[in-house]
């Protein structure tokens, strides 16, 4: 039995969305348990309702927009505060929230900790690629600035997820800069170039933003300013692509029909990119597994996300980083 | 009669193709001349049987796979270095080559020169918006690293472009960021964003890279390496979308139709994408235009490279860029 703490007030939808998932996780497997954090009047009639669920009551919520740090330190009876205290207290082992990124950040950093040796957690996403393959990308946001020795934790990390979670053997590490060449990217870049060729034969060398989708390489490391950059241009171009194919659908007959042919086609790749089956983004570098849900909440992706998050504690991932760390570096 | 010189060496495709297109530039363009470079026995039959042409013979040609900078110093004699010459010695107002964009871009800026009051010449791209609006993006690669002064006189230069090639009145100018609020971003882009709030009231803010395909801001400027990575996630992202179409339409025969069906509509937004009709990217802060080639060489792209060049020159650009930079700053 594992117990995960899932933010019923977190996402875009309402929180019948949310208990929906969490119903369908536990439905799913049976050996998990689920703390539901919230408000009395979303999380005590469910819990009554449902076998493995207990309630985490509060009395506050924060909303997308707000700012996380604010946010954090004010309102402490919040969802996202109460649920990391939970982890921290041992009552789960492990969060998902579709709520506010910076919020979930900063308040898993502050109560749940980081790793002894990690000097900054990182967001990570497991992006789709074309072989079937998927590229742990790291980071995507927690850090807009990363020197050249934080990046090799980035590397230490990414590779632990895609060996622990993706069961990849012996994970190979590219550094995103706009060529392949050393010489290439920007003095920071430049550095940490350096520093991975130092840190491990896995070290793969430099790729282009045009190689994360390909499926070629196991991790990708870049600062969380250009990763969150790249990560939002792909949901920028899949967005323009669609709304391109509508709009030329609706002047011309036959591209209408393909369209509507090949809708099944889109919503698949959609469905693939958004993350919704693999439950959204891990923080990484913490004493325990954190998620958090992307792209527009849905039924499916708080039960994927709740399950994922299940998994990453049966599969000891933040003490496998932990480890990895002391014996990589 | 504006006359344009043009690389035939240079791009995917054999000089054939450049050929092609420039006799199609040419047809449609009675105003036109073109300075053909490349080798004798491509250049001179050509200009033999081509009226307002002249060839502009050399010796030596630049692959895309030579390092731009050695190339350009060992090579005196190549298309590129020879055509930026010709551009100095006033024998063409402007240049355009499907070439290796860093053998034009160190040729241009040796042979051909900088505005006197720029300090780093950038490489602008007009992306298609889904409003049908076109949004200036720079830079593209040419400066890795940015000072809060050089992403300044980018923003300059791209009003100059959205002004006098896009006819945008006071054209807005935004900061790529990891979100919209000032206190987003690297520290270089942060103190970026304060340079640009003195800088004028045309500064609408920051903006995310999603927001560039929507089609909802005139200019975007960034530094260098993350303008690259966000272009080739963009080319990235289309491929991915295509080929993973192309594989479920192989699974199933709804999809195959579908996807035959909506073909033209693909191929148009393809070709929307990669500038094929707008001929190419520009280098902004040069005494005369420099347009680069983008994408996979084809006869339509070199036609309308040529003619965006010669429409450059009209629109007296450069010296526009000058006066603006004087007036603004």
């Amino acid at each position: 039995m594992v117990t995960v703490c899932v933010d019923a007030m977190g996402g875009d939808e309402s929180s019948d969305v949310v208990l929906e998932g969490i119903h369908q996780a536990l439905v799913s497997d049976p050996e998990l348990q689920v703390l539901v954090a919230g408000l009395p009047e979303v999380v005590e009639p469910f819990c009554a309702t449902h076998a493995r669920t207990q309630p985490l009551v509060c009395t506050q919520t924060i909303s997308m927009e707000e700012h996380p740090a604010t946010a954090v330190r004010t309102k402490r009876d919040s969802s996202i505060v109460c649920s990391c205290r939970a982890v921290k207290d041992g009552r789960a082992q492990g969060f998902f929230s579709a709520g506010s990124t910076g919020a979930i950040f900063t308040a898993a950093t502050l109560e749940i900790g980081r790793i002894r040796t990690i000097k900054r957690p990182a967001i990570a996403y497991a992006v789709p690629g074309l072989s079937g393959k998927k590229t742990v990308f790291l980071d995507l946001g927690a850090n807009a600035d990363a020197r050249p020795a934080t990046l090799v934790q980035f590397a230490y990390m990414g590779r632990a997820y895609a060996r622990n979670i993706l069961h990849v053997k012996d994970p190979s590490v590219a550094l995103l800069s706009n060529g392949t060449e050393p010489t290439k990217g920007s003095e920071a870049v430049i550095a940490a170039h350096k520093a991975l060729v130092e840190a491990g034969p896995w070290f793969s060398g430099n790729c282009e933003s045009s190689d994360i989708l390909a499926g070629k390489v196991d991790v990708v490391v870049t600062d969380g300013f250009t990763g969150n950059v790249v990560l939002k241009m792909i949901e920028g171009t899949v967005k323009y692509l669609y709304t391109q194919l509508k709009g030329q659908a609706a002047q011309n007959i036959g591209y209408a029909v393909g369209l509507s042919l090949a809708k099944g086609a889109l919503k698949r790749i959609a469905v693939d990119l958004s993350g919704e089956e693999q439950g959204g983004a891990m923080l990484l570098g913490l004493k325990a597994p954190v998620l958090i849900g992307h792209g527009s909440t849905s039924v499916a992706a708080i039960k994927h996300g709740t399950l994922a998050c299940a998994h990453a504690i049966r599969s000891n991932l933040a003490s496998k980083i932990a480890s990895d760390l002391v014996r990589e570096s």
